[in-house]
């Protein structure tokens, strides 16, 4: 009874959930340019009614009471999830949202600026009321969730991810990466020095480009009746499960930033197309969490995307819709090209995590305020020469500034991207375990094997488990570092 | 204080309908196909959200006490509109509502089937029930209203509409078109016996096409920074007048179809887009009804898309697109051709007025029970033969069951396709008096007159008069047959 009201309540808000979806999607894609003003007051209003319904004083009452009902076991799950779900959206007082939200709105909106002129003096004070913010936040979700500040920010991302687990590993990779980044460097001039690289330079008309990511998409297992892609300036993955939006953006210069970009989005669309259908209302029903997302799409643009076994097929398909005729040996050293550089975003499969890794460490230190905003700009450089012998001192812009993320308010984010680089990296090693001729599959473009075991061990479980759990029951074995450092070793280390 | 809570409502009630119109145009032109069911799902439950919102038990109150507030003149105004608005949603049973949503969705679905196999005798049924519910609907809305029950589903679409004003404006229109249109016919013989036809067929490229259909909507004033034009099996004119949708669908062996189903849906978009934007938010910020909407659809796509001095300015902008050289003299034909015909929506300006009259005339017996759905092929028949000279008898699918309003319930609504084709004559003809050079501005690709005399008069009133007042307003005059007519005598007349 008390059940039904909630399963009631999760398919209203089930649509205003594809509304904000979609509107979202709709905004970056085809929303005229003078539509924006009135598209932010509908989103607005419509994500107050989504916080008023999931927020409501009877819903508390709700899920005590259908934990004394007699559910079954998915509905037992499902109740849990959203248990989980309700006590992340109401651990915060109304009123110190707001505030938040305003502090988070002013200070991208500065930044935006800001960044574009390098002021770090401007910015920081409007960092520093955001930092301020996150401190409270981070204190009341400790409490609320019994856990740790700093991992109670983590929970709103991937649930049961802790520090204390995460650590240790993050500096097994930081350790390894310290010396095996400059080592693939030297492979790669060594490489280079005897082979030079054939420019990627060419003309692609965008109809031609578009063509070949569709039916990439397509082979890798994308389901073209729910979904679709399309162009913007910041590619994403958006809509809804029945209806994904993915877009890319072109250059009519080169093809293989636009088709790198498609097959990482593809991971991820792959994910929401088969989450379990008959839970989309429930959180249950939901993708699990940033890093688990992350690692799917990473499973698809690196894992597969950048093996050399998936360009052996890949390229009779490239070479046919553009009129090109690239060699194995010709495509790799842009496929695997590593360089050291200020901007995570840019950043190859062997630099990233030392990005990643210098923000998890600086902003658990800001969090617990061992560290001031104002002594940020020293910080990062002494991080940044130490990993990657780079200075960042002059040049906050691309330091700092550079990133989004803390200017919106988002702490507890950053480890997500490189966590799903190293889960993407223990599942295809567990994949690999149990079909040794995966690598012989995707030659052929043959994905569907690797396609039903993601199914089977992540895409169909939803939000049943929590983040290690997931990744535990679906390769037998914890997050461990040695996977992906395995796969750097073999892919960059000559 | 009470019209503040009705303000407040009209922006929740602006972003739901925001969310409905955009899910709505997107379902049409960009969706996955297997998107269908979920956005369906979305759609009903946002549709049942505005429902329950827009009709809570507490807004007549708010509407009684706010009526004795102390209101500027644009607040009693839009507290007056938004009485009649609250008054058309709550005027049936909520139960009454279900069953006939039932009823009409069950007759549609009918009737897409049963039409393509010409079977009247299994949709008779179906209609019948329609009907039943329908002459229900009008007897509850006549009650409340206090008007005749046709004048009461009329009032749906165009407030202030009533049969007594417009049964002897039609009487005169249709005692015209029947002996014109046979005269119409052999002028059109005449002429196409001394110069004979040249054929509009070719090879356009649909990207060629939608250029054409972009330079020509920017040239009349729709603003394309506040919509967009795309393809959809169905053209039609959607979205919110910030970001207004509109759709076309190309034939490459063809331009002009595509060109004046443009100009038609360019029409309502530059009311859409020019209705006072501080209202937005109010009933009374929306467009007056659908005979007014049609007018403006009309005065673009008739009064100055069939116009030989528009023509003038558009074959060099068809010319230069499409790599054509057509004179006045061989596109003209095309674009004033007439044809007796049987379907409605295929038919040309001298012959659809007798394709409206004829479903206003039977609806009303319809709804009053002076005819039964039993004798409509009959009766089809017989005013089929009387005005057009073409019987249907034999076939329904042509006849009675070619449209998809009376199945889906909606009678009161085909008059206003002929009024506004009325209005549009009166409007324009209003124009050339005030500005009797507007041929040769028009002539010269300039629509600014024209476009700030709707501007003032109709687009910037919003619903502030009734259909009959704003006409009124806008042109001096009531409405009249006679600037219809004399349209169709110049244009027609030989």
């Amino acid at each position: 009874m008390s059940f039904q009201k909630l399963d009631d309540l999760c398919r209203r808000l089930e649509a205003l959930e594809h509304a904000l979806a979609i509107l979202g999607a709709d905004e970056a894609t085809h929303m005229a340019v003078g539509g924006g003003e009135k598209r932010a007051e509908a989103m607005a209003a419509l994500s107050g009614m989504y916080h008023r319904h999931a927020t409501a004083p009877e819903i508390a009452d709700w899920i005590e009471a259908a934990e004394t009902e007699a559910l079954n076991e998915d509905q037992t799950a499902a109740l849990r999830e959203f248990r989980r779900h309700h006590t992340n959206l109401t651990c915060l007082p109304a009123d110190f949202v707001e505030r938040q939200t305003a502090a988070r709105l002013r200070c991208e909106q500065l930044w935006r600026g800001l960044r574009a002129r390098n002021d770090w003096t401007s910015f920081q004070p409007a960092l520093e009321g955001v930092v301020t913010l996150v401190r409270e936040e981070a204190a009341m979700r400790a409490d609320v969730l019994g856990l740790s500040p700093y991992d109670a920010l983590m929970e709103q991302y991937d649930p049961g991810n802790r520090a204390a687990d995460i650590t240790p590993v993050f500096a097994e990779l930081k350790a390894f990466l310290k010396d095996f980044a400059p080592q693939a460097l030297e492979v790669q001039a060594g490489r280079l020095a005897k082979r030079p690289l054939k420019p990627l330079s060419g003309s692609y008309s965008i109809e031609k480009q578009q063509a070949l990511g569709l039916a990439m998409m397509e082979a890798v297992g994308f389901d073209l009746t729910r979904g679709s892609l399309s162009v913007s300036h910041h590619p994403f993955c958006g809509g809804v499960p029945s209806d994904v939006r993915i877009t890319t953006r072109y250059r009519t210069t080169e093809f293989l930033s636009a088709l790198m970009g498609i097959l990482h989005e593809t991971g991820h669309a792959l994910y929401e197309q088969n989450l379990p259908q008959d839970w989309s209302h429930w959180p249950l029903g939901k993708a699990r969490g940033m890093a688990i997302h992350e690692s799917q799409s990473l499973f698809v643009e690196k894992q597969i995307g950048r093996n050399p076994a998936f360009w052996r097929w890949a390229l009779p398909v490239v070479d046919t819709h553009l009129d090109e005729n690239w060699s194995l040996d010709d495509i790799q050293p842009h496929v695997h090209h590593v360089a050291r550089g200020l901007i995570r975003v840019d950043a190859d499969e062997v630099t990233y995590p030392l990005h990643v890794i210098l923000r998890y460490e600086l902003e658990q230190e800001l969090v617990a305020g061992r560290l001031e905003v104002a002594d940020l700009p020293e910080a990062w450089d002494a991080h940044m020469r130490d990993y990657l012998g780079l200075s960042t001192i002059d040049n906050p812009a691309d330091g700092p500034m550079q990133d989004v993320h803390w200017p919106g308010g988002a702490f507890g984010y950053f480890p997500s991207y490189t966590l799903g680089a190293m889960m993407a990296a223990q599942q295809w090693a567990a994949l690999v375990r149990d079909h040794p001729d995966t690598d012989e599959a995707i030659a052929k473009g043959d994905f569907s094997t690797a396609n039903e075991w993601r199914r089977d061990r992540i895409w169909s479980q939803g939000s049943r488990w929590s983040t290690p759990a997931l990744m535990e029951r679906a390769t037998g074995e914890k997050l461990d570092a040695s996977h992906f450092i395995a796969h750097l070793q073999k892919r960059y280390g000559g």
